[in-house]
Order: C-alpha cells, then sequence, then structure tokens
C-alpha cells in the first residue's frame, strides 16, 4: 500500500466530514465560529481522526461510520493547541505556520474558541450511530474513553505537570508521566475508539491499545527530536523553541542518541503488537513507520 | 413546601456525589485536581444540578438517578466561571467570597482546571444509567442538549458576543442574545435534561423547557439588579462591577424600573407555564419565586 496516498484519501475525508459538521460564521456568534474554524483548517495532518479510521479498519470495521468520532478527536486536539498556544501557557506565536488563534483574534476569544471546539467535539459524538446491539453501552465507551484520555487522567494533566515542570530538573518518571499523558493519551485514545467502533475482539483491543501507547510515545519522542534537528520550514513553527523555554524534553533527559534508540524501539515495539492482524493492518503499521520518517 | 430546606437537602445529595465522582489531589497531577476542587467546592448553591431534579421529579422521575448529569451541569457551570474570571476575560479577583483560580493558582492552571472541568463533565455524562428502553437515544439526546447549550449554539456563543460587546452600545436583541446563551442556556438545559431523564412525555418537555427559558432569563436579570443595589457581602464578589467595565446589563438597555416589570412577567410566565403539572411540579414552582427573592 502507498501511505501517502492513504493519508491524503483519508485526510481530505475528513475535511470534508469536519466541514459538513462545523457552522458556517453566520449570526451574533461569527466571529466565535471564525475563530474556531481559523485554527481547525490551518492545515493539520488529521493524524488523529486517521489513527482512529485505520483503527476501525484493522479489525475488519467501516471508516465512514466513525467519522464523527474521527472529526471529534480533531476539534480535541485543534482546542489542546489553541490554548497551549496562550501566553499564559506556551506564549507560541506560530503554529502550522500560521499566527495563534490569540495573535489573530486575542486572549479572550482564543480561551473561548479553545472552549468551542472542547464541548462541540461531544455533541458530535452524539452524532455516532452505534452498531443496534448494546448501542448505548459503546457509545458510553467511546465517551469515557475520550474525555478520560483528554482530561485530568490524560492530556489536560499532561500538560499541568509540564507547565509545573519548566524550568525544573525533573526525572525520568516524571518526563514519561507528562509525555505519555499530553500527547499519548489522545493518540492511543484515537486508535482504540477506533477499534471499539470497528468491532474488535478484546485480543484485538490489547494489541491496538499497547499499538497506540507505543505511536504516542514514539510520536513525541520525534517532535522532541525534530525540535532539536528540523528546521522552522517543516515545522510550522519556530525551532528549539523547547529548550529556550526550560522545557523539559526527551533529548534533554536522556541525550539525543538513547532518544533515537527508545524512538526506534517503541517503532518496532508497535508494529509488532499487531503481527496478529492481516493486511487490513498495513496503515497503521506504515503509520508508525512514518512517525520517524517525519524527522528527516 | 418548604423550599429552603428542600434546596439544602438537595444541595448536600449533590455534594455528596460530586465528593464521590471527583477525584482526590493525589499523583503527578495533584495541584490540577486541587484547583479543579478549589473551584467545584467553593460554595456553589448548585442551582442548576437542583433545577435538573426538580425537572426529573416534576415528570414523576427519581431524583437519584439522574446524578451524574446533576453534577456534570455543576462542573460545566463551574468551568465556565473559572474562564470568565481570567484576565483576558472578565479580570475578576473574587467569586463567592474567594479569590477567584487564577488567583490561587495562576492563569495556566486555571485555564487547565476549567479544561479538565468540561472535560470531565462529560465523562460524568457516560456514567449515566439510562433507562433500558432506548437507552443510547436518551444518552445521545442529553449529551447534544446539554453539548448545544453549552458550546458555540449556547453559552460559550453568548460569552463571546458580550466580550465583543464590551464598552460598545448594543441595542436588545443582542442584549437579549447574550443573556439567553450566556446564562439562560444552561439553566434551561439543566431543567429539560432532568425532564428527558425523568421521562417526561412531549407536552410536559415543551411546558418545562418554556419554563427553562423564562427562569434563565430572570435568574440573569436578578442578577443584574443585584449588582447595582445588591452588597458585596451578599454577592460574594464585587458590586457594580458591571458598569464599571462598560458591561451591557438589562438595566443599562431597559432601565432599572422596566428591568424589574420584565423579571417579573418572566417568573409569572414560567409559573404559568407548569400549571398542568401536580404538586410534584412545586419544587420549580418554587424556585422561579426564588429568583426574584434573591434580590431583596
Amino acid at each position: 500500500m502507498d501511505l501517502k496516498r492513504y493519508m491524503a484519501e483519508k485526510r481530505a475525508t475528513v475535511d470534508d466530514a469536519l466541514e459538513r459538521y462545523m457552522p458556517e460564521p453566520h449570526g451574533p456568534a461569527a466571529a466565535l465560529i471564525k475563530a474556531m474554524n481559523y485554527s481547525l483548517f490551518a492545515g493539520g495532518k488529521r493524524l488523529r481522526p486517521i489513527l482512529c479510521i485505520a483503527g476501525a479498519e484493522a479489525v475488519g470495521g467501516d471508516a465512514q461510520k466513525v467519522m464523527p468520532v474521527a472529526c471529534a478527536l480533531e476539534l480535541i486536539h485543534t482546542y489542546s493547541l489553541i490554548h497551549d498556544d496562550l501566553p499564559a501557557m506556551d506564549n507560541d506565536d506560530l503554529r502550522r505556520g500560521k499566527p495563534t488563534s490569540h495573535k489573530v483574534f486575542g486572549e479572550a476569544m482564543a480561551i473561548l474558541a479553545g472552549d468551542g471546539l472542547l464541548t462541540e467535539a461531544f455533541n458530535m459524538l452524539a452524532r455516532l450511530e452505534a452498531p443496534e446491539r448494546a448501542s448505548s453501552g459503546i457509545l458510553k465507551k467511546i465517551i469515557s474513553l475520550i474525555a478520560t484520555a483528554s482530561g485530568w487522567q490524560g492530556m489536560v494533566g499532561g500538560q499541568a505537570v509540564d507547565i509545573q515542570s519548566e524550568g525544573k530538573a525533573i526525572d525520568a518518571a516524571v518526563m514519561d508521566y507528562i509525555h505519555s499523558h499530553k500527547t499519548g493519551a489522545l493518540i492511543t485514545a484515537s486508535v482504540t475508539s477506533g477499534a471499539v467502533l470497528g468491532g474488535g475482539t478484546g485480543m484485538q483491543m490489547d494489541a491496538v491499545g499497547l499499538y497506540g501507547e507505543k505511536i504516542g510515545l514514539a510520536f513525541q519522542i520525534a517532535d522532541d527530536i525534530l525540535d532539536i534537528e528540523g528546521n522552522a520550514e517543516e515545522m510550522g513553527k519556530g525551532v528549539g523553541g523547547d529548550s529556550k523555554k526550560g522545557k523539559n524534553t526527551f533529548p534533554s533527559v536522556y541525550g539525543l542518541n538513547e532518544s533515537k534508540e527508545i524512538l526506534n524501539l517503541s517503532i518496532d515495539a508497535a508494529i509488532k503488537s499487531l503481527e496478529n492482524f492481516d493486511n487490513k493492518a498495513d496503515p497503521l503499521r506504515q503509520i508508525a513507520r512514518y512517525i520517524i520518517e517525519r524527522k528527516k
């Protein structure tokens, strides 16, 4: 299979669905909707929605049926970027090569755009046509999985510990906590929610869960390495920003070489976790490899 | 019935449930959990949860079964207060007589505490034991009702228009939009979600929806009047803050006397909408009257 083509196709499908689901900037709240859409349609790779789709396909499920969940994941990811970029948080001016939300719309509107996207994500989940059998159970499972991965037990928790640790020396355990929660949790939830909706068996869910954990970790390590080795054009944001801000990164805690080794081992483990899956899991396998490719 | 006693009892039940549902401040994210709990247990009246319970009881439903929804509404209300108080928004130092979240925990943690509460609200909704029949439909309806009332079509939309209108002269239509969305929508959703869960009929839902709309409006007018006539002790926050900030309020658009008249008419309309209900709706009727009492 051709991953580049697969990702381009899925991305287009996700973008179509997002455009269908999101409101046009009309009415009194037009400025808010504009701010929400500005960040949502700023050229993201749609990695989380694609992982959700690929997770469903890997267990024989239907890509189209998971679309509300895939889109909800992208809304949550986007809200987290808007709030992370705020002056009180990471104070970033650029994101995906464009001025950040608060730079364009002001701080108040950026906070509200994030709040609006997070809330709308759950509205989107309520559109889900769950399978007839045990449909309430599946909807509950998906909501609980995504809310847990996004909230204090997941992404928001990781971001809080990250903010508190800035400028302090932290040990590997805290470092692992920050990364597995701040980035890893939602990536894991993306692929597992897809597999749940696709009708995965218990053993398949375990395997996909492990895959998600490993690529979540790999993704953050690759991001940290890119911050050192990449260039601003590839990243669409400032480079070397982490060390300037006294951020704790994998390279700052483990060193660059050991970070690269952990990255490779994580990718291998992710691919190995799918060994009992047939070629319907090829997109997941190739997405794992793509995470390393990104750093070139 | 004795409303004071009813509210005290329900409030205690809600507080018990919130304490059961919310995490203790342990582990790496302890500071975040502390910030979330600080605002959640800052002595709120629990009006939205109580409206949800009273809405369920009015149609013959069971108070205990709506508890996850009642608590989720309080989490959403609390998150909105934390974000509204931020320096970039209303920049308030006091809330319910205590220093606001960002004053105690800093801006970054206050933003994250709000994000964490909003996300956890939906996790709480996933705990709901919906009735067996059409349980997926009911869960979807509740999530959609609450997310719509809280997001860009509701509370966040109202807050965005409010922020944009600060210091500008606005007409009555914009004023009505701000109030019905910023405060009214979640109050309406509180009582209607209770009635949905309680098994209300279509006609009952219409009546309760109208009730919710009228008391939502009344609540905001009463709040605006209190900002002029109340004292800081009663309000637990600074008085006269709205006019200092150039906020558009009912009295600033309609004048004080006409505002009082609209308030009284809204309360009458709210009570009238329940005329076909028996005495199980007495708490709702008395809560409507209580909104006027507050201004004394």
